[in-house]
Formats: C-alpha cells, structure tokens, sequence
C-alpha cells in the first residue's frame, strides 16, 4: 500500500485532509490513486492512519497544474514509541556513508541519531547535510512502516554527553569492552549508545568514559566500520536492553 | 598497520616469502613500505603474522617494473572460528546493495553468505557478480582484520535447505514470529540465518519452515530491508547464540 508522510497532524476517522505539493503529484502521476483507492498515513509522531482517496473538486487543466489529492481518514492508531529509547551518537563517517547509517539505523528502531565530536573525529556535517539526513528519515520510515520518525539531533561533544548530570545509562562501544551483555536487573527505558571516529577513542576519552561510569562494551568479534558499528550495536541493544 | 591477504599458507616466524603483483605495487608505491617496515598478513582461513620487510634483492629498473616485495615473517598466529559458526542465507537484493550485505556480514563475524532462492525472490546473481563479492569479502577481511574469510557459497533452495537432515539450528526471519530469544540450554556451535525477500515469504514457505521445527523469529520492531535485516539478526544471533 502507498504510504504518505504528513508534516501536519492527522485527523480523526471521518475528517478530510487536503494533500498538495510533490506527495500529492507522485500519489497521482506515478502510483496513479484515483477515487476509492486506499492508502496509509504517517505523521512521523507515532501516529498512522488509513484513508480514502475522494473524488477530486475539480480536474487538474493539465498534467502540469498543481496536484491535490483530498482524502478521508477511515481509520487512525497511536502507537508507542519503540522502546527502550535508543540515542545513537556516533563520529560522522565520510562521503555518503552517513545516509545508509541513518537508513539502517531507522530500520532497527533507534529513536534519535546526532553526530558525535571527538578527539580522532575528522568529519562535521555541515547544515545542508543534516536536512538531507533528515529526508531520509522520512523517506526510510514511510518505507519501514515506522510511526516514530527517527531524530536528527544536532551535534554534541563527548565531554557534554559524559558531563550530562540528568543523563541515561550510556554505552560506549570499544573493542577493549567486554562482550555486550543486556542490564540484568531493571531494562532501563533509555539508552544513549556511543560509536567513536575510525581511529578509535582516545586514551583521555575512554578514561573520562570510565570516570563517568559509562559501560564499555564490544559489539562483535572484528572491528567495524562506523556505520556498521552503530547498527550491529543498536539492533543487539533493542533486542535485549 | 598495512595488511595484506595471502592467497597461499603463511609459513612459520623466521621463514621468508615473496609477494608480487597488485599487492605488493601498492604496499611499495601507494603504502611506501620500505625496508625494516612491519606489515601484518592474514590468510583468510585463521592464520595471521606480522612480517618485516627485507631489502629487495636489487632495485626495479622503473616504477612500471613488476613489484616484488620480500618478507620475514616474525610472529605468527593461528585463531579458531568465531563462534557460533553462523551460515546467512538471503533473498538477493538489487542492484550494489549485495556489496554492502557481504562487507557488513563480514564485519559482524558471520562465516558464510549464500543467495537463497524463494517463491517470492526476484534477483539471481550471475557468477560474475559472486566473484565480485569474494573480493568484497577478501577486503573486508583486510580492513576488520578478520582472520577467517567469509565464505560465499552457491546458491542454495529453501526446500533443499529445509530437507536438510543434518541441518544445524535454523532460525527464519519473519515479522510474525516472536522478538528473538537466545537458545536457553546449549547454545548451538553452528546455525543458519535465513532471510526472505523484500515481498516476504509465501504462506507455503512459512508452512514448511514450521513443519521442518525452524524457529520464527523477528528481529526488531520494523519492517527492514534484506540487507538490514540480515545484519541486524546475524549480529543479534552472534551476541547471544
């Protein structure tokens, strides 16, 4: 089924919504909805909700006017957020590497992912970067069925993270951790997960992380490149928190 | 450190060998390793070392001359399997994803990838492109320093893999199973990973994989795409057999 993700909020059972713009010319032209049809909605924001395409107010003069689609609500969920809440930081990769970590990271049900300054890290995402990261949250929890819409957060620096007083249980991944093991006593509801620059943490920083009492875990038995690390650990820490 | 992946045995600390071809061009022209210099090697099938360089038995005339590089190995160690053994069967994605399934099966110490044909698979990948991913693998080996390579084997039939009498514990990703649990009692040495195509797998399918005692299960809250999918569950499977 078609799904659309909405910037606005989605209505009750019964109301109509108006779609104009790219979503609305692409439901149209490319996957060719018409009157009757069903699709499903997204706001990004745990909702979703199915809805029926209604008979146009009038015909478009041409296939270059602009699209609009109008649309009953036939049904609408609020679902959860997944839990536990995972924030992934994690130093930037290179290239077009950033765009598949937050892809995957989508797909296995992190809640946030920021970019993550530290000693070895060589890479800063500039703005225009992070809006193109931000579509692709979009585009990846319209084609993962995902209610929540993964965060884009801006950067913090390790020390910052480390120094949080408010802060939850936070995991740094290291090779020179012990293997992963879930928290045996109370799954805690937040996690932050740590994934340092390819040249590894610092000595200075896995002390402070020491000092902070973050837990130091290892994900696997090879080392991994940024983007696998932070999906490999978050789909290890979403299984068994 | 400069590794380097042998297509022939490592022989014991004090012994020499000679490297030539694209691999010792670009340790002597991209990597500069000179005499004295210290590389690491690794066979793909457990055994890796560090080697010195030694001086070259005489200079080559020009940089287009045939490269050739002479090594003492100085230390050499032989690492069992990761374990469990896990054996990763998927539907073939599209276009390059194949790639980046094979680097971060690898990264995450799978031992194998085979394509698996389903009802429902659209992609048969062609001897070429399976020679493709064995050189994927070889360099991922390199840059996770994995001593065992990972495996590409032929394409295999999801009734033929079923059928299987001696078949090892054999877990099929599927959102209608239950989140995955670790094996209670003894965690199995060896286990294969089975992974559907992007339209799911057929009422049939789930049917005979019920019939033939395979464990269901899901790996997170989302739908995922092959090649998230199976890096998500191999990780989750190599964490907690």
């Amino acid at each position: 089924m078609h799904r659309l993700f909405l910037v606005h909020p989605i209505p009750a059972p019964g109301q109509t919504l108006l779609i104009e713009g790219d979503e609305a010319a692409h439901a149209l032209r490319v996957k060719r909805l018409g009157p009757g049809d069903t699709l499903a909605l997204l706001d990004g924001c745990g909702v979703t909700a199915l809805a029926r395409v209604d008979p146009p107010d009038f015909q478009p003069a041409s296939r270059r006017s602009p699209a609009s689609l109008r649309l009953t609500i036939t049904d609408r969920t609020e679902h959860p957020p997944p839990s536990p809440a995972l924030d992934v930081f994690t130093a930037t990769p290179k290239g077009a590497r950033p765009d598949d970590l937050i892809d995957q990271l989508s797909q296995v049900g992190a809640a946030s992912w920021a970019p993550l300054h530290t000693e070895r890290g060589v890479v800063d995402p500039r703005p225009a970067k992070l809006d193109r990261l931000e579509r692709i949250a979009r585009e990846s929890a319209k084609q993962c069925g995902r209610p929540w819409l993964l965060r884009i957060d801006p950067p913090r620096d390790l020390r910052a993270l480390l120094a949080d007083p408010s802060r939850p249980a936070t995991i740094l991944a290291d090779a020179s951790g012990e293997p992963y093991r879930p928290m045996e006593l109370a799954a805690p509801s937040a996690i932050r997960l740590l994934i340092g620059p390819e040249g590894g943490w610092s000595p200075a920083e896995l002390q402070s992380a020491r000092a902070a009492s973050a837990t130091i875990a290892r994900f696997g038995p090879h080392t991994m490149r940024i983007e696998t690390a932070a999906v490999a650990a978050a789909a290890i820490i979403m299984a068994a928190p």
